[in-house]
């Protein structure tokens, strides 16, 4: 058989699902039944979001979930969460609430810089090219009016652009680095356009450009695009309390538990392979809120553990201290999110999260989503030192194994019972299953 | 008004949309509507996606696109991808498309090792630890044979753990640093009950041992977590034809764009602001796949990035060669990833992936990603290094803005037509829609 097909992209819908179920499904009826069944009832809103990618054949549903009580900078939010993952959203709002009661986060947006750069190729005389950037580099803001104009009518635009010289890492390799701000944009169309538009005109003008030889006026543009990779672009949020505040049902000892928790943090500020998953669980926080609000996770990610590499060692992006008594734990990291633009103004559920959220600006989104990524660590840190992950993470598992099973309602109840005082293993609960079944 | 609430985990999800609704919201009938808009029309598999996290309220929707004619290691694949970025899905069957007909894929899977570790302190002799460690090790394996039955009879489960001395990082700092195989689970379950269960056998057994004083016996477990930074999971993917083969309508001069492909990549070697957007791309692929078959994006997206960074500066993790005339790209990445277990076996539209793959091994879909991941970097560099990456993206996103006015289709068949031959830019857009409704 021929698994090869022309012109995918050019079927409709159904045509593109019949050649799927045909080439590749055995029982094609209930596939097919299947994917239909994910379709929206209203045509015109599964047309919207089959045209937000190519090739589009029904809805990935992920759970849209809410967690409530977070009091950031004394404003109180609930937090529209999309994840997959277990245990998440019931490990932010029981972190949202434990600081609710001991003076909430505080949270603050230290810089908005975005970057981006063309990246060339000159084969000549440095002094020469310092020369013609000079002559040119009002030239090159000039020719991006016609992109720039509505962004700087907002107060954003171009903030500058450097000439940098990167030849010693590869012959002959110059940059264009270019700084923006793009206020309550991502920016991504906005950065990639006016870079595109630079790349031209320095190509151009340097053809014409009389100081040049003419090999030199032969620069070769590789390319322009935005940089995901922002660390001036920060947001910090964190939380305090006096060590004794600590105190909870769950933190009979504060003392002891602050030392602990601080240890759990020092460990993964020197141990690379303990600040992956450390961190891992942060992002858990961030993409949630970062999808839920229509913002691109990828770009997201990227840029944060890269940032928690920028020292030469991948570490951990909290922090924790304790000193004359009162225990601190913080959070500071890159995010370049939208609040206009892209998906934000298109997706129906994005629309809904941002009114959840009391339509932030990009800066507020900016904290909302740091303070659900150290909510989330905290969370993760707290149980880790205390009961240990499995616990929490595993009763919450135990529904989906049974649902898998398609337990009933009645094995349910018996077996969320059992499993209060027994140890949850994959097998266990399997073997459990299959004992109440016999 | 009090935004707070207690006991929101325990309402209804009528009752927590209600007090959302009240809280939150100005217009909260068509909020209702909208969310239940979003409810699938079978309430039994309702409640299955309600119960895969806490506090749902709805679906959030992810286009699942379709890519197929990916030739892999002589396997034809569609391969589904989840994702809300346009372009995408367009780029991979593209580049799918083309190397198609130049040989396709090759992948490989070079290591299949998981870790997981127990953090604890002792304070007191080393030499001592390590002669507790020796008496111990064995027994700590043989006490999680509750956990590992299962495993170890498909051929998994624990392959070692050494003692580690970290004190001249953190004073007092040791770990349990255990590596496993788990076969086609991602085995994360697995390796913290296993993990724990070490820590809880260690704890106990150094209490009698008798080679430590009554200090000595004293360990501090500061936690058990296994670590999604995985160096030995590894895959390699790549492409390879001879320089003149490149030859395409879009690539007339195939020496040109071979040298031009490799200086970006080489860019993206050697300067971290390029490589961060590089991986960024890698990553639409993979992620895309990662959640269309039910697998958990953050973990890989911590332990790729890490990678990225090992060599102690952010890097590149693609690569390209010219040798002899001939073109050679490649990818070679951490993925830890699950074919059975967790939403694989859970969410009904992962089944549906899955059976799209042909039922993949955890092998087989670690090289899939890998390819996907490939792929979509292959036509992010040559978009990049000929036409700009601004001409197809915006395209793509035009429709998305006119999607966002409202635009009839008459409309769009007039703007699209119009945007063949003008410059796309946000702004370009709203004034073609406003002039053309005056």
């Amino acid at each position: 058989m021929d698994n090869t097909i022309s012109g995918f992209s050019k079927l409709s819908k159904s045509e593109k699902i019949d050649w799927l179920l045909n080439t590749y499904f055995t029982d094609q009826d209930s596939a097919r039944t299947l994917v239909q069944q994910y379709w929206n009832s209203d045509d015109k809103l599964q047309k919207l979001h089959d045209e937000f990618i190519e090739n589009t054949i029904t809805n990935y549903y992920l759970p849209l979930g809410v967690a409530p009580n977070f009091l950031i900078n004394d404003t109180l939010y609930a937090i529209p969460m999309a994840i997959e993952e277990s245990s998440v959203v019931a490990a932010a709002s029981k972190a949202a609430k434990f600081w609710l009661e001991r003076g909430g986060f505080k949270a603050k947006v230290i810089s908005t810089e975005k970057i981006g750069q063309v990246h060339f190729i000159y084969k000549g005389d440095i002094a020469k090219l310092q020369a013609f950037f000079k002559e040119v580099k009002s030239k090159l803001i000039e020719d991006t009016a016609f992109i720039t104009k509505n962004m700087e009518r907002r107060g954003g635009g171009i903030l500058d652009i450097e000439l940098r010289n990167k030849t010693e890492d590869l012959t002959n390799y110059y940059q264009l680095h270019a700084t923006f701000e793009t206020l309550d944009a991502m920016g991504a169309n906005f950065i990639n356009s006016c870079l595109e538009q630079f790349a031209v005109s320095f190509k151009t003008e340097a053809l014409q450009f009389e100081g040049f030889t003419e090999d030199e006026k032969n620069i070769t543009i590789v390319m322009s695009i935005l940089s995901n990779y922002v660390p001036e672009c920060l947001v910090r949020a964190e939380v305090s309390c006096d060590i004794e505040d600590l105190k909870s049902k769950d933190i009979p000892n504060p003392q002891q538990f602050a030392q602990k928790f601080k240890q759990a943090v020092s460990i993964a500020e020197i141990e690379p392979y303990r600040a992956v998953t450390h961190n891992k669980g942060i992002m858990n926080g961030i993409d949630a809120v970062v999808l839920a609000t229509g913002n691109d996770f990828r770009a997201v990610e990227a840029g944060v553990h890269a940032y928690a590499a920028k020292d030469g060692k991948y570490s951990s992006l909290t922090h924790c201290s304790i000193d004359n008594g009162v225990f601190k734990f913080w959070i500071e990291i890159p995010l370049a999110l939208g609040t206009v633009g892209g998906l934000t103004s298109l997706h129906p559920l994005v629309k809904f999260a941002m009114e959840m959220l009391q339509k932030p600006n990009a800066k507020d989104l900016m904290q909302i989503v740091a303070v659900a990524g150290l909510a989330q660590n905290f969370g993760a840190v707290k149980s880790l030192t205390t009961t240990g992950i499995q616990e929490g993470h595993m009763k919450m598992h135990l529904m989906n194994i049974l649902n898998q099973f398609e337990a009933t309602e009645v094995e349910k109840v018996k077996l969320v019972e059992h499993f209060k005082t027994h140890t949850v293993t994959h097998s266990a609960v399997v073997d459990a299953i299959e004992a109440l079944r016999k």
